[in-house]
């Protein structure tokens, strides 16, 4: 009786829609490099093609060490073109890291820029999987060892021309690509996602970061980093520019901002930081939406950035959830509010996005924690934009999904008109003579200090209190302030009880290749000595 | 090894989502009445259970014959989670052509308005099906007949208070909706909608018509037309506020607007004419996005909208098609054209929305035509968002998908940016002495005279050339013209040979209840004593 048109849903279709519907339109600006959506899906086809060519069959994992340059972004519709699966590597790992994720996907051909062939020398000899490795030259930096030329690879594509190349898949649960986690603890894990729940998160950062034809969109965001959020497939879905740029710095962000008149930007908080500190700072003329996800932007952060026309986008999520599952929807109702009363709705976490429902915040009997803005839970997620599991680590998938849902492994609260605000990572809260101190909390009272250019809240060993906060503050250039000020500045905003014992002025803070401060390798250096800090297993009331 | 969580695809996530989500924002307004997303989750849950406790089993059919009132809105979501499927009927249809509605569909219960029971009266006895009929008293209308009280019939909802309800489907190609065509020759053809495609034209539809948790989006547009272009859902998902409207009336449409800050509505052209020629009319406060479809907006509608801060975005589609499946995606390098330029490139149907990949524009053969802006061809669909087949009509479903494509009827030019343009109906086109002439192009050149309101143009017999065109014209209150004097635009406009050969100057034209023009009823009477015209099987160069 019925007929069922079943078009599987896969990132597929959404570069064969921009192709067919704006072939002329500017898809990719890289330096002076060009490409339309015509051309780009042509070298999709192209690339997939060569694949195929090189042996690769389908479901064959295929790695790529690469900053965010067009080779990237094509690999992203070439490599599931040819069914493989993609493992886009963290361009700033250790060589030992980059050997553990190579064999641990088993990845049979590696592509990398010629600028970080020096990652791959070391454990050249100890790749157990790697059949060939391909170096791309994107910034006339000579190969560290002989290897495969990127157009040489390509021009394989025509040994098999008139091979039949589908763009519609069979399987929409079909993994298109293993995202390794950035492992603080332990070896990385490879997350899995699949065909459908890669094509429904870009519906929804089309969606939620608002984009349509005529989006610009600058690449500072890593692309290896949750597939770009899924902006990868989901910008050239909508039909927008992409403008490449191959390393994340302030001057050149701005350069590429006023050259092409970019609309939208991702950025984790430290590179927007960066981007308002930095001389060139000033507002733009068109407006330019700036989405971030990662850590919580402070009030401080979002204002600054509104002065600049840059309007902030809050997200939240994690590489198990395609990058983004929460948005903090602006209520048109708030606009009357003062400045800082804004930025702090912002800086909440928000709503489950249209894709991944459901989210919630349970207690440790997975019961939903009461909507008072207090109760400190778990937040957990579920549905179509949630991981398929961890690659070859069953124990690991069934861990995280205890009980039916994915663990965040965040602590958060649920506040009365259904936004979700963090309150911090699971192993990052700290415990205080019985109370929870949400470190993200102490960070936003000290950031909102004027002479404050970033800074970390970590626990301390007490011998009364069990833990106390302690504080990493790096200043603004050519300003200063003291410890006694800083502290008092604290106990103005927040419970005397939150603010830190300890300020540490430093001049640089550790975080993970995509900018995150890595808060254990400073906790750690406090408890050494100390027993382990047992974590987990400490939700209660804040 | 993997885990793939699959959440099936149903319009039931988009309203479990914002009732989730944004609990106390409000849903929908319809006079007084208000509706926060908690209590639209809440009524949508005691509707699903007064139907199973009225003997409504999973598979059987729901008919609504009630205006765009609450209640019908619920049953998008309350049908549904009963596991029935919505058959949503065009108010303004006969009584006969109801009663051929409902028994086609082979509908068990018949929800109605009180102001529509008149409809419904003569044909009563004839229902096969329908046992049993509930009605609604939106307006304090007494019922024509006795009828169960929509309060007496929710209540039912308490007798299976306990019984689960999941949001969540079990097969996401369920039939959700069967949407009867308006049926211009032949009965009327019942499109099934399955789950999954209506929330994949949901979310294209937030996408597109650019909606937001901000979004007040007032129902001009009836519900049961495509379910609101699948508005009904979209609207409820991305958590914006649905104004309802009893009566399309342009005082109240106006009124409304102001009222309630309204920021989107759809309506087809002639709602919209309707709008910018009444007395209320004025520039709005806030942009209000005007989204239209079902007949290409004329250059000098769009102008006239733009000039009150309505700007438009033009979608092109049917109901097989879930309503919109293409969009004339602005580009904003056209912004530095004139307004008549502009207005020209805005009037054409687009590119295939981003889930509605791929839409074709083919010749007898299946081959694309050139995309060179002359050669027609008929407009075919593909994908998710096709319907799954006309309900109990295997013979029409198959001629409909004659070559593995859905066949739209429309006939188009296919520019070179990729952008598609309706000439005319397939069945509308006029044939004269060998070259076709597009009844669109004819009427856009006749509306961009000043006098006039609104024109139908039709084929007329003639001895030499086979066919002519001839205009019906409406003129504005107040404003006159002459036969010559349009004519001698026309001529002044397009190509001479495709002027009218005669202009009758009318009081109104025949529309169907969507308020397109009936081009059949006029051709009808011109062609009065001829013999029957042949269609189709002329597609050739324009």
């Amino acid at each position: 009786m019925s007929r069922v048109d079943r078009t599987l849903l896969t990132p597929l279709l959404l570069l064969e829609r921009s192709a067919h519907a704006l072939p002329d339109h500017v898809a990719i600006i890289h330096g002076a490099r060009r490409y339309t959506y015509r051309e780009m899906a042509a070298e999709a086809e192209r690339l997939a093609r060569a694949l195929r060519a090189s042996g690769i069959a389908p479901g064959d994992r295929v790695a790529c060490l690469l900053p965010n340059i067009p080779e990237l972004l094509l690999a992203h519709f070439g490599v599931p073109l040819a069914r493989a699966v993609l493992v886009a590597i963290n361009t700033r790992l250790a060589p030992g890291e980059i050997e553990y994720i190579l064999n641990h996907s088993g990845a049979k051909l590696l592509v990398v820029d010629t600028g970080l062939m020096a990652s791959i020398a070391p454990v050249r000899g100890r790749l157990e999987t790697v059949e060939e490795i391909v170096c791309v030259d994107d910034a006339g930096i000579e190969p560290a060892f002989e290897a495969t030329g990127y157009a040489e690879f390509l021009q394989r594509a025509e040994l098999i021309q008139d091979e039949p190349l589908p763009w519609r898949i069979d399987d929409e649960d079909r993994i298109i690509s293993i995202n390794y986690t950035s492992g603080t603890t332990g070896q990385p894990k490879g997350v899995m996602y699949s065909h459908r729940g890669a094509y429904l998160n870009a519906l929804a950062q089309i969606v939620h970061s608002r984009h349509s034809v005529n989006s610009v969109y600058l690449w500072t965001l890593p692309m290896f980093h949750c597939n770009g959020w899924c902006t990868t497939w989901g910008v050239t879905g909508i039909g927008g520019t992409h403008v490449c740029l191959r390393a994340v710095d302030a001057g050149e962000i701005w350069a590429q901002i006023r050259e092409h008149s970019v609309t939208h930007l991702n950025a984790a908080a430290t590179v927007l930081i960066m981007l308002i500190n930095h001389p060139s700072a000033a507002p733009v003329a068109e407006r330019l939406i700036v989405t971030t996800g990662g850590a919580p932007p402070s009030p401080t952060l979002i204002s600054e950035l509104e002065a600049l026309n840059m309007p902030v986008i809050h997200l939240y999520g994690l590489t198990e959830t395609y990058g983004p599952a929460t948005i903090c929807e602006w209520q048109h109702e708030w606009n009357g509010q003062g400045t800082t009363a804004r930025a702090r709705l912002l800086a909440r976490q928000g709503v489950a996005h249209i894709t991944a429902n459901p989210i919630s915040v349970v207690d440790e009997q997975m019961n939903e924690v009461p909507k008072d803005g207090q109760t400190l839970g778990e937040v957990v997620m579920r549905g179509s934009t949630v991981m398929a599991g961890y690659y070859r680590d069953p124990e690991a998938t069934a861990a995280a999904f205890r009980g039916g849902w994915f663990h965040s492994g965040d602590l958060g609260v649920w506040h009365s008109d259904g936004y979700i605000e963090l309150r911090d990572r699971k192993k990052d809260i700290i415990i205080s003579g019985g109370e929870n101190i949400s470190t993200i909390e102490v960070e936003q009272a000290i950031a909102s200090h004027p002479a404050v250019l970033e800074c970390a809240v970590v626990s301390t060993p007490h011998e009364t209190w069990g833990e106390r906060p302690k504080a990493f503050v790096i200043c603004k250039p050519g300003q200063a302030a003291t410890a006694a000020e800083i502290i008092a500045h604290v106990r103005g905003r927040i419970a005397h009880y939150k603010a830190p014992d300890a300020v540490e002025f430093v001049a640089e803070l550790p975080k993970t290749a995509t900018g995150k401060i890595q808060k254990f390798v400073l906790r750690e250096r406090e408890w050494a000595g100390y027993e382990a800090r047992v974590y987990g297993g400490t939700v209660g009331n804040g």
